[in-house]
């Protein structure tokens, strides 16, 4: 740690949670920690713990050699770096922009980034601001591998496992777009279980052992279903699609005759009997990533 | 075991995966176990390892005092047991009906059951055909508390958990309903997960890490939730619901992209957008379970 001290220099724009998270987590690491919000007084713990608050972004930008940004999506991000006086300081200086938004706005921020002489990190954050600092946060990197090299120190100075999964910009993006694409959607399916069980009269402390059961074999199941999706080979045996739509039909029908909106499921069972309508309803259910995929 | 022979029936009606899986736990337990199937030749293993095959339902029913039934669903089991010669031959006997539907045809199951003398209880099977007659598989079960008492010697031949749910008939299926929403639902997220994924050029193999990761977390989350839905306190401190919406519409962006379906998301989406309108978006994301349940 304190071999950062008085060399590494960062700085944060950006402190919304998990942007406070972050500068706390390099001041801890012992790194010179300048930081900016665009809505003023949010750096006021961060700078009695030792952060260099400043005035502007620009001000920011020119304190250290890399950035990290961690806003609440691209558009804010365009609104602080492209100002002039902003990109004209950044030029020559490293963003590693920790933002979560779509792979494309990723490519168009690296575009940009190029165009300006600014050197430019796409990455994204896994997990809870709780985690920063600590060795269950998980940070995923994507761009030019020298770049992301020379920057490692600072960024393992945030804790956790970084990972670096290629020199395309848009693909820590990408990867962060498939994971909460399983978190929320799985989010999602409680939410409404928790309802549907409500309206049943079971509570969600009494659902909870048998959820965990659920939760629990989600990870193998996924890891099973991983390799059919890759090798193209879809067993249905025991388990195939058509089972998955009587159990849809049934949870469809339960949620709405008490009531409850069904979309999520009603989608899903959809999106399952379409599988079936193409022939498919004897194999695994993860067929339905192939045929998805299929325009 | 030893003490169930020659002294334990039981028949098995439907011999599909699942209903050959629970006749081969009942043979491996060493109960004279009869078995049945609609579609005739389904016996043939289990004949060979000690099953008794008949040809008829009601043959079947008449060789035990408790017949379990596992078919398709409440249509198939009204096909088999609603005949004439089955009903009359089920009188003062008992079903135990471990068969997937909904809560409401458990109670219709029950109502027909108490006028025809049948003693009835209701169950599910929340593990695949590969855990029964290992301790890995876990069965719910509901109807009266003394029913159940009398016949758990037979059922725990199944291997696994067993836990009596309630008295309540639909209890079983309730639970079979919430907890098969939490599954299909997640299991839709990772199918158009690995579809987005493809599409970005990554593949299952490589996403496989990160997903185990996202699975890892969700059951300490449900945790953690369920006591917020029981309390009625949503903390969404550091994740409320209005950054759910945004990363839904990343995904929603991301998936249309690339021509893929998002119509589970978009469902999600609107429910999360609903709960922002109703001014809720600063709320923990599990608050939806509470207003989806509100008329």
């Amino acid at each position: 740690m304190s071999s950062h001290t008085g060399q590494s220099a960062v700085t944060v724009l950006g402190l919304g949670p998990m942007g406070r998270a972050l500068a706390g987590a390099f001041l801890d690491a012992g790194l010179r920690t300048t930081v900016w919000n665009r809505t003023p007084g949010r750096d006021r713990e961060l700078v009695a713990r030792g952060a260099v608050g400043v005035r502007s972004a620009e001000e920011a930008v020119a304190a250290s050699s890399v950035t990290v940004v961690c806003v609440v999506n691209y558009d804010a991000v365009d609104t602080i770096v492209r100002r002039e006086a902003v990109a004209g300081a950044l030029k020559g200086r490293t963003v590693v922009n920790l933002t979560a938004d779509t792979p494309d706005r990723a490519r168009g921020a690296a575009a940009w980034a190029a165009e300006h002489g600014v050197r430019y990190l796409d990455g994204a954050i896994m997990t809870p601001t709780t985690t920063i600092g600590t060795p269950a946060a998980v940070f995923i990197h994507s761009g030019p591998e020298d770049l992301y090299r020379e920057h490692r120190p600072v960024l393992e100075a945030l804790g956790g496992t970084h990972t670096h999964l290629g020199e395309e910009i848009g693909r820590a993006a990408a990867y962060d777009i498939a994971l909460l694409d399983i978190f929320w959607t799985a989010m999602a399916g409680y939410a409404h279980a928790l309802a549907v069980a409500r309206a049943e009269g079971i509570t969600a402390r009494e659902l909870a052992p048998f959820a965990k059961g659920i939760g629990d074999i989600l990870p193998p199941i996924f890891e099973e279903a991983a390799e059919e999706a890759d090798s193209g080979s879809y067993s249905g045996e025991g388990n195939p699609i058509t089972s998955a739509v009587s159990s849809m039909a049934h949870i469809v029908h339960t949620s709405e005759a008490h009531g409850i909106d069904a979309g999520v499921m009603r989608a899903a069972e959809g999106m399952a009997r379409r599988a079936v309508g193409r022939g498919h309803g004897a194999d695994g259910f993860i067929r339905i990533a192939e045929l998805l995929g299929r325009r």
